[in-house]
């Protein structure tokens, strides 16, 4: 009934929706690079405090943090990043071009790219060699080594790192947890496939420090409750599944992982990554620091604890949820495109439309519930042609309500609410607009 | 009365309730680099809020942008940004350190640095060379020229570049804006006192495109608006001033520029900076980039709007609003600190407090009032040591309301509510505690 969902369609629906842009497309773009625009915004800007609802204001066990981007170098030296945070890339002498090594079959060659991939007769290629994916720069005036620093690849390093202090001030003993919210970058050279894979993205993690005995249990623990949040806000349950790496596909300090993958426009993909990091991090700073990262409990017991790892980015999400959202219907003889957000997801959660914009008494009426609504939640306010036409520019940003003044309401003080996906319409006193919402959204 | 409020004491209090930490600490440090702990994460979350929800959720003539951190190069040399962006550095040949040169006055010689700031006797200088203060990197795999890169230093032509694509699907006609939050970076030599001037800070700013003629209205507008917006949320209005930029001290794309000042512990310094940019960086742009960057109106007349911009961060409106709500006070013989924030700026808006905390009756209660307000806001359930040392704990961290549960509660079913301020206590019924809550934070 309802065609495939592309990776093209959603591209296309969130330019002329405004939703993402190409980044400084005016200069021709930077690879991998995106600008959001208002509903990109709102809605990265609910993923972001739902999750952080989720993990912080309603537990008590987790603690947030705010670490800086950029941090003292020898935290990247610590956590083996400087040494060990690198792809396997080969040069071609004659076209100039880099691959990756383990990429080869996929890439075109630089003087031939109208050739099938892969196909190097006339390539001179080298050796591989480690290119590493963090991004250098340099910190004060003075150009010397002293001053090389990095962008952060993960957030995670700034919890570690922060572990002590923490500790000290919030009088929690293991299990409790730590979350981060904040863009990380990675200089990868086969980025792509829209938001999947870009140079800088919005990082959403927690580390859960717990006692070793009990890492294993709380590994399947925060595999199930991200899974769920993931089904909460409305992603469908058959495009998800729990992929546990095998053991040569683990990080090296890894004693376990599951993805929690979606299926995306371009197949199968991770959205989420749990891992189970043991004591490594905490292990690693304590010898690098001198600085003794451990619990201490109140009869003096001592020990590193193991930490479970929840990581998604912002991006992921946002792409899983426009695929899993984007619904093209016929409706009464008429295509539509629909966005079938879940209500706390929607950028917009309600428009209010006056029926006939030059009606005065139905603007007066607009305006004052406009003015009223838009105190607590993001509405809007359109009076701009045909109501058919503004009912489907507000699917297509997938806004679950639409409140028409129309005739009646001058005569009886009700309007219409307009449910997005059923299409269902029945009236509401006017000054019951509020509560309801409130309710329906809640 | 009260004693007077130095940067120290507020370095203190944060770093020993856990809003802010020194970051990369057990490293030893970076300079001019902090971390944010639990409590300073919920009070910029606060603060990055309610300047969003003033500038865009609340207006209809306002839209967000979230535009990445690396843009295109040609970006900042079409801004003016790597040709002038810079500061006079002084090296000495001696002492291998590098100095402002518009602050040698205050610097420190490195082989005396116990002597007077600015005695150089000893030191061989060099003369003063510009050094650019945008942090440079490299895209891609390949290290040269074409694969150079920055770092933003404002957020703003984030917002320049993607004026068309905005226009194009807002359907707005100027006055018209556009918003943004996120890290900006400055490779600044000579940062300091604690957040007020730091490597990498978060940015808030609007772009406000107006027809050139009514250009001058609208800068006073948005003085005024920022001004009023930095009352409402607690600042006093007699540590606040506003200044205007002499001819000389301005910008060069700037015609007028006036600072909202705040009176910090260390004196008068920049809060927010508002700027009539002109036509500046869209006919900059648009020259650069060959795409006209304009407003084109229904009747076909066309123009280049101007723009003004409010810019602040969110680091300077942290540490002023801190300042302004620290005291020391004498309570009942007792000495107290506490944080006057305003309840919306506050990080947790109330404690719910077991009197006893071995008493199940009592946690019982404490508990579900607890669960059922923590859905709403955020909020802290205590019940570590005597109610005093409680109180005096959340009125540091600026708590604004105490929910206490005593041996009444088991009686009539009503709690104390404890204000951080008056210290007035009144009982409510524990039923209509949440809408209390609810109200007294609206």
């Amino acid at each position: 009934m309802s065609e495939p969902v592309t990776m093209e369609k959603i591209v296309s629906l969130c330019r002329r929706r405004g939703f993402v842009f190409p980044s400084s497309e005016i200069y021709g773009g930077l690879g991998s690079t995106y600008d959001y625009g208002h509903y990109g915004v709102l809605m990265k800007n609910n993923i972001r405090s739902l999750w952080f609802d989720a993990m912080v204001q309603e537990r008590e066990d987790i603690l947030a943090l705010d670490s800086a981007i950029i941090l003292n170098p020898r935290v990247w030296e610590a956590s083996g990043h400087v040494a060990g945070f690198s792809d396997p890339l080969i040069d071609c002498r004659t076209c100039k071009l880099r691959f990756r090594a383990d990429k080869l079959d996929e890439a075109h060659c630089g003087r031939k790219p109208s050739k099938h991939p892969g196909e190097w007769k006339e390539c001179d290629l080298t050796e591989a060699r480690q290119f590493n994916l963090m991004f250098q720069t340099r910190v004060g005036a003075v150009e010397d080594a002293s001053s090389v620093a990095y962008l952060r690849p993960e957030t995670a390093q700034g919890i570690f790192v922060n572990f002590k202090n923490v500790l000290q001030i919030a009088r929690r003993k293991p299990p409790f947890g730590i979350a981060q919210v904040g863009k990380s970058f990675r200089n990868e050279i086969t980025p792509g496939n829209f938001l999947f894979r870009v140079l800088e993205f919005e990082q959403m993690e927690m580390e859960y420090f717990v006692p070793p005995d009990e890492a294993d249990r709380w590994f399947e623990y925060w595999v199930q409750a991200r899974f769920d949040w993931h089904v909460k806000y409305g992603l469908r349950q058959e495009k998800l599944r729990i992929r546990e790496h095998s053991e040569e596909e683990r990080s090296h300090y890894s004693s376990a992982t599951s993805d929690i993958e979606y299926e995306y426009p371009i197949g199968w993909g991770e959205l989420e990554g749990i891992a189970n990091r043991g004591d490594f991090d905490l292990a690693q700073h304590t010898e690098a620091s001198g600085t003794k990262l451990e619990f201490v409990g109140e009869g003096g017991e001592r020990y590193t604890p193991h930490v479970i790892e929840p990581a998604v980015s912002i991006e992921r999400i946002f792409v899983a949820m426009l695929a899993d959202a984007y619904h093209e219907e016929e409706v009464a003889g008429r295509q539509r495109t629909v966005l079938r957000l879940h209500p706390a997801i929607a950028p917009v959660k309600a428009a209010i439309l006056p029926l006939i914009a030059k009606d005065s008494a139905m603007v007066g009426h607009a305006r004052s519930l406009y003015e009223e609504l838009r105190r607590e939640h993001v509405v809007e306010y359109d009076d701009g042609g045909a109501i058919g036409r503004r009912y489907r520019r507000q699917d297509e940003i997938g806004t679950p309500f639409a409140f028409t003044i129309d005739e009646q309401t001058l005569a009886d003080e009700t309007v219409t609410v307009r449910d997005r996906d059923s299409l269902a319409q029945e009236r509401l006193p006017i000054g019951g607009v509020r509560a309801w919402l409130d309710d329906s959204l809640r």
